[in-house]
């Protein structure tokens, strides 16, 4: 890397976490932004949770649950126990600890903090020292318009853990949401532009569809690279290749190049998708085959590396 | 008792609930209204906290914590604790499941339900049959201007721990506030009312500051009678005793009968103040003195059926 490498990483929750903790081991907190979607947020028992900035934040502190990727370690789960025991909407599963942390970002909020200042907060608190920055301090608000009627994500994703059949994707409020200053200087001053192996519908395209975000990845002249999160035909996590189905796209690396048309200049795919390189390529992505399966720490580490490696021979 | 008796029993929290657990022992549903103090209610990281109702529920329930008579039995504290670890709040102790609780109580009323309807449903859930009142629907907030200045109810009681010295005791918004329908109906129709021993200047003021509270009990000709919490000069739990002395007010089952002037008929007082029967008789307040330390359910029970038998003789 050149001393001025810049990255800005573009991530969902629990796959993206894994890349930015990968990164993060490798990049000083100057030279790498990680830029989160804001569309799963939702209000819920009066708080204001954000699912994938405390993802993100849980993991770079190295707290999260090691089991599920969300959440905290050996967390409790009694309050909303309790809640679904009296007859609440119990169904969001929320740590102790972790509503602990919501409440303080709902005290925040009420008090005129910015999303991104209590993120901050938060992440300083755990001595997280690389920038988690939400795509908005605007709500943006993913809804799914399925066969059984029209769902907000979370509905959709823990109440009926994605079962209902897709037929479209909406991000309320989008159009009126603005990237924070932060968001617009990363992506302004990337030397690489990282998309992170999360979910292109629910957790990528969120973040592209603020208004200003695809424009500057496009104005930007450095590179822009997505890890795939299709491996061999399915997502690693989630899901992404059944809502591909719903939507009548092969889940497949190529689905996902096209799906980034315009703003892609390289994709990552898993050594298990090694023969379609080549297609790949012939048709103007430039890819690799890596190990991009991310359990252990080093797994994290090792794709990060080979990821900015390769990046820097193609396009450096 | 008659088979018309009625009670309205006035209280605030962890001393007048084992009252109420007393009287809801003997007393069928229809016979036993409960008017619950919610001066004490504040508003405190996005939740509605009402610890006055909640320990008026969880005594009634058999689910109270025993050992401190407030918050559930065999709770955890996690979510404060991480409030407090990330620079928060986290001074005021709530319980996992007890913020569950309040979680579902800021839901129910964010969706328009009255604390009267919330606290209905909380107590149900638990098979509470004896209707629980708040004093009203509307907001009424206890503070405290002391020698540090102006505190709120909880910041006073529970981070000060009660140590500042109490120079003025403001009930705001209590002009404003209006007794619920329910509120008035059971103090209009009670045959007896009791005031709990509760804090007569931070729990039983508050509800007698909701217009129409005092003048009901005063155009209802059925006799008043209150247990006294101040017993052999010293309050039973919390700082009545204190903020009688800083008041300039001795604390003595007088000081109580004259607090209360003007609604009072009875007072019962505890044996080890025996000696003052005759005194407040001599006054015009008629008085008895019996075993009012409620440890057991045995003995709440216990004092509950003497106070009912000796109201029985006295006036009925």
């Amino acid at each position: 890397m050149s001393r001025t490498e810049r990255v800005a990483l573009l991530i969902g929750g629990v796959g993206g976490a894994k890349l930015a903790v990968g990164l993060a081991a490798i990049l000083p907190p100057e030279r790498l932004t990680i830029i989160v979607n804001t569309g799963d947020d939702f209000e819920h028992l009066s708080l204001h949770i954000s699912p994938d900035l405390d993802t993100v934040v849980y993991n770079l502190a190295g707290v999260a649950n090691p089991e599920t990727g969300w959440g905290l370690a050996g967390d409790t789960f009694h309050a909303m126990e309790m809640v679904g025991q009296r007859g609440g909407a119990g169904w969001f599963r929320l740590g102790d600890r972790d509503l602990g942390v919501n409440l303080l970002r709902a005290d925040m909020l009420r008090s005129g903090k910015t999303l991104s200042e209590v993120t901050r907060h938060l992440a300083q608190s755990w001595n997280v020292q690389h920038p988690v920055l939400p795509m908005s301090d605007d709500p943006v608000r993913t809804w799914l318009e399925t066969e059984q009627g029209e769902l907000g994500f979370q509905e959709y994703f823990v109440r009926e853990r994605w079962q209902p059949v897709v037929k479209r994707i909406v991000f309320k409020n989008a159009e009126n949401a603005r990237p924070t200053p932060e968001v617009l200087s990363a992506l302004e001053s990337a030397t690489l532009i990282v998309i992170g192996p999360s979910n292109p519908y629910l957790s990528i395209d969120p973040i592209l569809a603020v208004p200003g975000v695809r424009d500057r990845i496009i104005e930007n002249p450095a590179p822009c690279v997505a890890v795939s999160p299709i491996v061999g035909g399915q997502a690693l996590k989630g899901p992404a290749a059944k809502l591909m189905s719903e939507l009548d796209v092969a889940a497949s690396p190529d689905s996902l190049a096209r799906h980034y048309d315009g703003i892609l200049d390289g994709i990552i795919i898993d050594t298990v998708d090694q023969s379609v390189v080549s297609e790949l390529e012939s048709r103007g992505t430039n890819a690799v085959a890596l190990n991009t399966i991310m359990q252990s720490l080093p797994d994290k580490v090792r794709l990060a590396q080979e990821l900015l490696i390769w990046a820097k021979e193609h396009y450096l």
